[in-house]
């Protein structure tokens, strides 16, 4: 249930004060849980067809930014399922380069079925027993 | 010391599920945060020209997302600032839609100046008295 | 069959130059391009809804940039359907500072429909004369 | 003179349509062009500290997109200098997945020196010999 997503800090990525405009982290924190869902067999296709969901929305994020990256940096996002609740469940994340910590953030996502009336209308459910086991066992 | 800023949810703001990508907000989050430096008379030429200063980097950043947006809602990012410390202070940000809130943030940033012998190196300094009285009076 | 675009070049559409990393023009247009759309009473849901199409995918893009735009800059993106074809047509659009064009761009569109057997099929359809006529009516 | 990126296709970077939203294959562009002035040893810090010089701004872009990409695709930008001209070039760039093209595109750029009075201005030079056979004999 971990997972490490290798990113390269592009030339667009950084602002006229040549660091990370503070959103990419938040980008790459997106792009490493889904990372983890894959590691799993849970892409998109298979939350629709197997369990009937529509994915994984947030519901609070957060990221503590401890040394600027700069154009042309390799990092890694490391990132860890640490805190299940019945509805929700909490992505550590890590930003490292050379390993050290440039970064530290925290997604709370939920699982979301469609509701029935309105396209555009969905609700939290009660995380499925096999989205849980498969997560926890992926590596 | 307390701005609005409009934003229209745009087709590429969003994603798969159809509501905003949730970085987006943070985007807007910083876009609010200059506009209430911009409103005090506080460009990036003028806390340079003025103050030797480079910007007002992110120390801190979070946000809870409380109800989903799609393309073609109309937003404000209304920002203030609430928490003065020596060297940083918060912005809190609610992001509304007729009235509603449907996400609210907060960024810790802090101010600074370059160091001397690197110029990717700079460090936070001793929020300057001017710069703090301009934020507070200007609206 | 034209529309106006008011945007602030923000913190976050500029790069370590200081001037806005160019794909945010593309950015832009896609959102110029919407809102003629919009103006014509044509968002998704009623493309979808009373026209049973999905979208109005980009087939080739162009822009050339003439001068640099900054951070805190007021731009507006004037945009306008030129070039009906059976399948395509083309959205021509300036962006301009205080009357003055910054950067001159085309994007060639078509408009799909869902194929049959696979969600993800899509194949594009002669433009029906209604979308047509209320593009080209909306101002 | 030619580079590959390789690119996952992230949650974030594809629309309501599911497919990605196009602004980004110019952001991959920009990447790709970027890593051949890296791999030719042309940093943003060699350009400045050795030539004097502040980067390789886009004079034109174009993209022409075949097929559509998803989330979870994995692609790759392949580029290539093309045209040599005495203050611009051409960057080709294919977009292929499995082999297949799915999106084609061409950035012209020109390369800049810093104007004396205004530290927003700049103005393109003639591309000085060495950068041109560094870029030519890299790989």
């Amino acid at each position: 249930m971990k997972s490490t997503l290798s990113v390269s800090v592009e030339f667009g990525d950084t602002d006229p004060a040549a660091t990370v405009f503070y959103p990419n982290f938040f980008r790459w924190f997106d792009a490493s849980t889904w990372r983890l869902f894959f590691n799993a067999g849970l892409t998109l296709d298979v939350l629709k067809d197997d369990f009937g969901l529509i994915g994984a929305p947030i519901v609070d994020a957060r990221s503590k930014f401890i040394k600027p990256l700069f154009f042309g940096d390799s990092i890694e996002i490391v990132s860890l399922i640490t805190n299940w609740k019945r509805k929700t469940f909490d992505v550590m994340h890590e930003v490292r380069k050379d390993g050290e910590l440039y970064a530290e953030g925290r997604e709370t996502r939920c699982i979301v079925a469609p509701s029935r009336d309105d396209p555009k209308d969905f609700h939290a459910v009660t995380i499925p027993d096999e989205i849980k086991r498969r997560l926890i066992e992926s590596r």
